[in-house]
């Protein structure tokens, strides 16, 4: 077979493109920061992936990222008889690049560094040269990947494959954290969340990281309009160096299902910067029932519990702020003092935010009674 | 850099596999024939298609088809820069064969010859060596495509890049007809119907093809629900061999849309395959309203248009037979004869079931008047 | 002020009627029966409904029902300052019923006798005259209802407002048993299930029912396209006769949510009527995996957990059947013995439908293995 | 029969009230004003309606309604029969008013005048007693209204029923004008739009009024997420006083289906505050393609078509804005000289969005060019 590249020079190729539309991800900004959407995970035809590189960038401008990192398999590339072997670790970032750019998306050049357990998976985000990441030894490549001044973080630290049995923390991530290597850990990858993992975060002060690690189009992966799972970033602006930054001070909050799980000096403003209190106020009197009318803007519904009772007037135990809705809660009057209160204030815990403790984040929701 | 394949043996990856759904397309078989639902034009990173072999297998069988092609460029393959270029034609069909096969699903091996008008680009089925259709000539590589005993269509005839102003029926299209090569047309390719090739159809007794020609993953080109185009293939069994002899036979409708278009021997028995009448008869009196419940049980909305008045009884002028719903037909007895009718016939055409004509497809629905 | 009727004499009132469609619930018939979809407890305006009696008719064509009861309360009718309270207990039935026959629909006369617990809410079925119903004691209302020919139910047996704190069952229950009087009750009304109820049903030989009690507007209590709960009816045809013996005869099922609940021998020709095994055989040997697909014509997805180990291959622990679906089952070798056997039997049991036990019904899936 | 009110006097009625959801409808406040969404024409089963009046108020709060007026008959009561015919014509409003002040609804006293045409059907807001307008005359009854300082508009002027074939003002329109009676016109009511209401409504500086006119429940009326019509109201705060303002200044603009149809002033505003380009610059050179990604934070898709060429540049011909989403328009630059032009100006039309003239609002879309 010969090798030949366009046959015939005249032919012209602008197929028809359809309108791509882009569905935003509805998050507050937090004071100090914009609330950057991100996956820091995912595969090409240039490792184990099924899609050619520009398809992830085309996916996660349609879903609301900000920003991606595709971090193919040094170790693994089952294409390999496929594809161009001499194709460099680095090519799936330059082909995807140019559209990325043209797009007003954010791509980070990342690896996968693919080793058996311990110590598995691990990314490096930044690296300026993917092809210097493959060595015999792990050690090495992550040596390499620290003084190309990459961000580390450790994959699936639960994934059955590699630890079926127990969730396991081994001398060698001790080893990679001492040395200032091991900056985060994946507490979510996936469709799997893993508690040890969000543990070890508070524990070692790694970085919360919540990514998709897909491999089939993104499509495959999450039907019926369930969102992939994404890092929340809390970055000064939009631009890789501040992202930089804030992976490395762990602003990150994990965003999957309908769970938020991170610090509670991120929760709660996002949980704040959602809701909006309809009323002006509520001139609640003993024996009377008022609505508070509360809407949530973000794509989250909050599932609130009563923590403790309130002072001079009862609500429900129970409230769902459904995301993107108004719904009420009722308050009603229990004794004689509640008319002369100048504030009501209702105590709730929000199971559906997790803080790094593991505990829902509590919140105190405050209306004035007038 | 090295070549290498599995750098660590001791790797697994049975990454978790999340449930695949398969969403059946509803149309009925027709006396004598299984009504198979197919598509016969995609691509691959193999040529300038964005996805795996694989994906081109799971998304069909996800989205209820029974047979697809895969038929990338021979003369286009922009990816060869990434791509082993020494990966030969036949690569694309031997990845996803064996997918194929434990999924129960129908590959059919093919290819896009691709040239610049006349002839344009062809697609041939059913080759059993896509390497030899390499040629300079084109009218070669058709010759070899008929002597592979492959079946050879017109696709896209009215494309923009290749007849942006008229939609031409060139000499070289009369040879290939002439030679016995030719066989069918799409009229439909991608989100494009081309009337001309309808015409083209009937008149040169081709076969009728409604195809993706997908390069993107299935979902980024037809969103929210959208279906995608498919040929209707009337066989008398989903096997290879059948659908080959039904593709002679011109045995094939287009879907596209909410749209069925072919000949009125296979309109008509879907149609009326279709839809079945609630009432066990309707016993219509003179200025009485009696309600004809009908049910659609296929996935198009059959929108219906009165083509002539009933005797005895008026009905609506327009009504819509709503997919997988139950609708009523309201009649109005107008005459005292009419409740001596044992029968009562409605006139409607099918205003998106498209003859070759073009027209309407006629349809006389009767119900007992008892 | 002044009674008028019609003021202007020459008004026309031809409000243009939108297109109604009906929605079909889909369950198979069994062997024997009709399996009608039915609700016998709902509320109009002439009670402490929303509505007025015609919307009850149209919402349950639309919603795919066949029957229904319209069943308001004898003793509660806090709209009677507003309603003409000479309006007698017939009145919402007359009301509805020339509609229901146009629409093809069943409406069944009935009545809610509405008494502090114990007895609390007695529906009566069928009742011939509901003004009778109307008496001091509710036991000669009862007697009534009997001498009627109703047929007569408990309605919420554990609901809030009367049994807050247990569900009890009452000497007046067994003294309505005893005399014949009661025939069915309510394991699920409105969006509660009450196992106690399940329970009696068993021991006492009561009729199963699942109803909505509507008040509002359907689309106000069952929203995102929930159904509303229903009865599944075994009937010899779609009468008032054959439900009436059906119901005796305790011949139905519960239908809510995501479960079915009643007598086994309903409960496994509702299963396997709905599944289709779409491989003709599945030839499997040690050391292959093999996919059986199955489709569910069902409205239900069915959730199957593996009640013990098959002989010769292995399949997933848990499977879920997804409604309207094709998914696959994955059936691997274990033993050399497999390629041998002629049929392979997977043990499952479903554990969203419910025998009267309060136990899974145990399925077992057979396939031909060549 | 004996009258009764509660017979049984412990009786308990908290039947489980489900968490009800309220969904915004989304247009921007504008300059100046607050957006209200109202609809004022709606009917009872004090009329000829299907529903209790608190059903209108709980369907209103649910799709996101400020304010609305019930609005029934008072000359066609098909339901005399079997409401309390003695009950006066405010009943439905005092009924529904307790209710829409707990949920923050403003629920506005209205009455439909309803007589032959002409002048066919009138609807009377801001009534002080319904009763009064109960007369022999239809010009005392609106002489009646005006007198209780109502705001009078003219109903579905083209309603097929008064006005089969051509839609005509009559002399008593104009002497209804004339005499400060009719203030406003429908110009859309159910699902039809009246483009004579329109011309009218220029013409004679007629407030523009966009109606349900709901007799069923709301979701049999607008299925399948289909928003009810409604009048968007420009008012100063949210308060029956300011909408009555609003209302007498012509400070409405009427939606329905995917139309906004209004004067220039409001449109304008709506479109520009709805809105967001995501570029800080775009920094357009020739023969260069950059993205422009604008967002439309509203509920309508914007349908925009170029109106005049864009100097330096081009872009599409046809843009959807889609709601709630964000979308690119490519521009290309086609001049040396772009590069040195500050901003970049597109010129579209937005066909959907129609002025008073019934030509859609000409936009100007500004870009910096950095």
């Amino acid at each position: 077979m010969i090798r030949y590249f366009f046959l015939f020079v005249g032919l012209l190729f602008s197929l028809p493109v359809f309108a791509q539309t882009r569905t935003e991800v509805n998050f507050p900004d937090i004071p100090g920061y914009k609330t950057l959407k991100c996956d820091f995970h995912m595969h090409t035809v240039f490792s184990d992936g099924d899609v050619w590189p520009t398809v992830r960038v085309q996916e996660a401008w349609q879903e609301g990222l900000d920003a991606i990192a595709i971090t193919d398999h040094i170790e693994y590339r089952p294409h390999a008889q496929n594809i161009e072997i001499e194709a460099d670790h680095n090519r799936a970032f330059e082909i995807a690049e140019p559209l990325a750019n043209q797009m007003g998306m954010i791509l980070i050049a990342g690896s996968e560094i693919t080793r058996k357990m311990p110590p598995g998976h691990l990314n490096a985000l930044f690296v300026t040269n993917a092809n210097l990441l493959e060595r015999d030894s792990w050690w090495e490549a992550c040596v390499e990947a620290r003084d190309q001044g990459a961000f580390v973080f450790w994959d699936h630290p639960g994934w059955d494959d590699q630890q079926p049995d127990t969730v396991k923390w081994y001398q060698e991530h001790t080893r990679l954290l001492n040395a200032g290597i091991l900056k985060g850990i994946e507490v979510y990858n996936g469709h799997d969340f893993y508690p040890e993992a969000l543990k070890w975060a508070e524990e070692k002060r790694l970085t919360i990281m919540c990514n998709s690690g897909l491999h089939a189009p993104e499509s495959m992966d999450y039907t019926n309009g369930e969102h992939r799972p994404m890092t929340l970033v809390f970055a000064t602006e939009k631009s890789k160096g501040a992202i930089k930054q804030a992976l490395k001070d762990r602003r990150t909050v994990a965003y999957f299902d309908e769970q938020l799980v991170g610090d509670k000096q991120y929760l709660g403003p996002l949980f704040f910067g959602s809701i909006q209190i309809e009323n002006d106020g509520i001139g609640l009197e003993n024996h009377q029932i008022k609505k508070l009318q509360v809407h949530n803007s973000s794509d989250v519904d909050f599932q609130l519990k009563q923590r403790q009772p309130s002072v001079g007037f009862s609500c429900p135990d129970e409230v769902v702020l459904k995301a993107h809705k108004t719904v009420f809660i009722d308050l009603e009057g229990t004794s004689d003092e509640v008319k002369n209160m100048d504030q009501l204030r209702l105590f709730y815990g929000v199971t559906n935010l997790t803080m790094l403790t593991g505990k829902p984040l509590p919140v105190n929701i405050d209306i004035a009674n007038h």
